[in-house]
């Protein structure tokens, strides 16, 4: 049988084109050319100047030798030569690898070697880890250092980037995807065990997450989003790209600090900003404490944990309106949101704050997102209470792990992603995360969440930080022991974190061991559940 | 050289799948199962019924002998069941052709002989129509009878929907497409001349214009969307996706009626419509002369002629706030928008239409929209001045005209797809068009557009239509000549137009001859200036 006729209308230049955030820059430089595109510190940068930088310092690039598919890391804080880079970085046709400000010297040793690194641009406030990282390495990446006032002027760099930029060419073309399925960047993932792994992001993907992450988070042109999360952290969820996606404005965010986000808040009008939920709950306390009352309304994604009812309360008081969103670095950041229904407005805080425990339900590029069961991979029922692994298919899921084909096949087998995580489907679909699967705990054959301990944990008033971890016991096989960080000046003790969680928790979940002081952490924050399961054993 | 590491990253079924507006009902249909999807007169269908019943619908269509590829013609008013065929067609596989309901018998056969169409589902309010056009048709397609109240339960339908729909399987899997690049659906462009072409668009390029669409004209989870734009006008624009994609609720309209319309905003709190210059005309005055004003703003996109500052005027009081936007049936509806810019907010009403009468600039998926000077095809300079034709590249753009090679290569030639429409640049990159190609009158060697002239002649209170053709001249080649349809109850005088259009016109510009009368029409409502045209000749 011959080819319907309207198959054979093939793909031409005018009405096909690879898919990728760089050309949003470029609508966004034309339509708002004189709008500030990104507000720094030091100075402002219209649409059309960041456009124009980026176009220069691609050409820049290219001409001390970044060839397509080249590697260039960037080690810098949020600031418009870091916004600038998710730009200039791609339109060099080569990949951007961010780096964690937070790493130490041998991982980013680690990282700049398996990356391939063939550039790294680096904040000279950062210089003494680079210096570091860059010694014994055989090839080591061309250096350029950004000035951006944080620490003394490069003395290892080989370029000052604005020197390097301003020997680009700005008339020069940039470097299209020559397929949109091409890498525009390299995210590496803090495991809390092992080394990091290399997640490679796609033109495709990236210019689909900023698109569905504008309209999951209500964006529009008058968007001003401050830049609480770091634009390391999976390109600051593609938010680097989503802002500029719809002619908002950028404000950037060097060091988390709560009177410059109050102050740039007001000043700049804010409407949207993200983070973990540490930042969230820094920021609730301190413009509490403060008495720090916004003048508009301020939406705020956490990601990461859900915010708790105490939070929520304080958070309508300042003028803060919380979504909770989930993702991992190999979804490109955000991949679920707890997208809001009409009928929550009548709940009371403690409802809504169930409600918005939830990771809920997935982004517009997620095809499907299922709790499977462990054995057969079947959706687990709508109950709210049989556990499976959240796993996930779509358009805005990682090509896969940098020279890492088995854990590349193994987070994709059954034609799945396999987030790691165990959660449950409620009755309205939203699915909500009880644990990490190497967290759970088995007692006596029951499971239990280590997250659920947590939160019960999290809400005595003398408690700042709690990790649950698992305890071979002879008896029940695993029992529940929990690490406990207090705040300053408040105390408590064994018994009474015991009575406090039997209020709340069925007996045999309350951790029968409680060990108090700091908890280890990766660079990120994330607690080092591993470290504290080893302190167990030894 | 070795392909470098990410790039030997492949596809999988994990994190790649073809991107189509099917895929966002789904998702709609998981978030928000109770909320309405779509309210007709006769009945509301929440998003998980709306779903189901396409779902249903598609499987039944699969049953009647539909297979992947094959066309299935709808001719149905606004009204739910044929917002329904936008999702159960393409999810048996097959490519949408909606009809428009004003079309003659002779156009309609040649319309389902064209397109192969093997079903014809049909509104029985059309049915005598129908039964024109399949009259000595060899190989009629299969009917189907919508019984929407509008007509007697067809008699000519080998099937009824509705029982149809019920001898579907909801249970069964609906046909993801196998590419993103293949048909979705089928669209007859209302030719002024010639007989209509058939436009393909694809899975792919409506997914991206229904986000773009939903993006630019500022569209939610709230949104509440009135069909005052025929749904098989380009597939509603894309809305009839766009507005599914968000999660908004659709409100159907069977006729274009003010008293309709004004209930309908009133009761369902409607905020957002599009429509013609006609339809937004209509509206204004009609609201206008009965004291309607809307009690919360409603966004009006208009296509097609930008609104006069009158119209501005009267929009505001009545509480409509005024998009222009451009498109043709080969860019799936809206390629250009007006896009506001906040210091417009200080302009006069005057100065505001001035902008407000720009085409504007490319949507979110047009990668480029350009001004080419018709010798070379450069772009001419943004001095609101050197004319050109209006070209344009990028993901929304057709798959080409079915059966016709030699208009698909012509319509993208040269790597850009070639609207016909002439046009300038402003000094701030907003195109404004200036006529159709074959419509610019050549005089003494100057260029004119006649829609600048018909501009002026609509401001004249008494002249409800008006259209300018070139008329053959021994002295100046050509020179202008009006056709102008007075208001009921209104008279003026070939002498007073000249001497009105003396006013705001360069003199060669004044039309030398007026005639009055009604102006042929084509079905979706254009003046037929070719037949203006041949009526000087005879």
């Amino acid at each position: 049988m011959a080819a319907a006729p309207h198959a054979q209308l093939q793909k031409r230049p005018g009405n096909y084109s690879a898919l990728s955030p760089l050309t949003l820059l470029q609508r966004s430089a034309y339509i708002y050319p004189s709008k500030p595109a990104v507000i720094d510190d030091r100075y402002t940068l219209t649409y059309l100047q960041l456009f124009t930088r980026a176009k220069r310092m691609a050409s820049a690039l290219r001409d001390v030798g970044v060839n397509k598919g080249d590697t260039v890391a960037v080690l810098c804080f949020n600031t418009a030569e870091m916004l600038e880079c998710h730009y200039s970085v791609p339109m060099a046709g080569a990949v951007l690898n961010t780096l964690n400000i937070r790493l130490d010297a041998n991982t980013l040793q680690y990282i700049l070697k398996h990356g391939d690194a063939k550039v790294l641009i680096y904040d000279t406030g950062l210089e003494a880890v680079v210096e570091q990282a860059l010694d014994g390495m055989d090839q080591r990446p061309l250096t350029v250092a950004v000035d951006s006032g944080a620490g003394e002027p490069g003395k290892l760099a080989v370029h000052r980037y604005e020197t390097l930029l301003e020997q680009g060419n700005a008339q020069d073309d940039w470097v299209r995807p020559d397929d949109e399925w091409d890498a525009i960047s390299l995210n590496y993932t803090s495991g809390t065990t092992g080394q990091p792994k290399g997640v490679v992001y796609h033109h495709r993907g990236a210019y689909l997450s900023s698109l569905g992450n504008a309209m999951a988070f209500g964006m529009g042109p008058d968007t001003v989003y401050l830049w609480t999360l770091p634009m390391f952290h999976c390109n600051g969820w593609c938010y680097t790209w989503a802002v500029t996606a719809i002619g908002g404005t950028h404000i950037c965010l060097p060091k988390v600090d709560t009177d410059a986000i109050h102050t740039k808040t007001t000043q700049h009008r804010v409407t949207h900003m993200c983070g973990a939920p540490i930042v969230l709950n820094m920021l609730i306390n301190d413009f509490h404490a403060k008495g720090h009352v916004l003048d508009q309304a301020v939406r705020f994604a956490v990601g990461g944990a859900a915010p708790h009812s105490a939070t929520l309360d304080r958070a309508r008081t300042i003028n803060f309106d919380i979504t909770h969103l989930y993702g991992l670095t190999e979804s490109y950041g955000p991949s679920a949101f707890c997208v809001w229904q009409n009928d929550w407005q009548t709940l009371s805080t403690d409802q809504l704050a169930g409600k918005l425990a939830r990771q809920g339900v997935g982004l517009f590029a997620i095809d499907d997102l299922r709790v499977a069961n462990m054995d057969d991979g079947a959706a687990v029922p709508p109950d709210g209470h049989t556990m499976g692994e959240l796993v996930m298919r779509g358009n805005t899921l990682m090509k896969g792990y940098l020279k890492d084909p088995a854990a590349t096949s193994a987070a994709f087998k059954d034609g799945w992603f396999h987030t790691g995580d165990l959660a449950v489907v409620h009755a309205d679909g939203y699915v909500e995360i009880k644990d990490r699967i190497k967290d759970i705990i088995i007692s006596g054959g029951e499971n239990m969440s280590s997250h659920e301990i947590e939160n019960v944990l999290y809400r005595h008033p003398a408690v700042l930080e709690a990790a649950v971890v698992a305890r071979q016991d002879e008896k029940w096989g695993e029992v529940p022991c929990a690490f406990v960080t207090l705040k300053e000046g408040l105390d408590t003790s064994e018994d009474e974190l015991i009575a406090f969680c039997r209020e709340s928790l069925s007996h045999f979940k309350v951790p029968r061991h409680f060990i108090f002081g700091d908890l280890p952490k990766t660079s990120t924050g994330k607690i080092q559940k591993n470290v504290l399961r080893q302190s167990l054993k030894s």
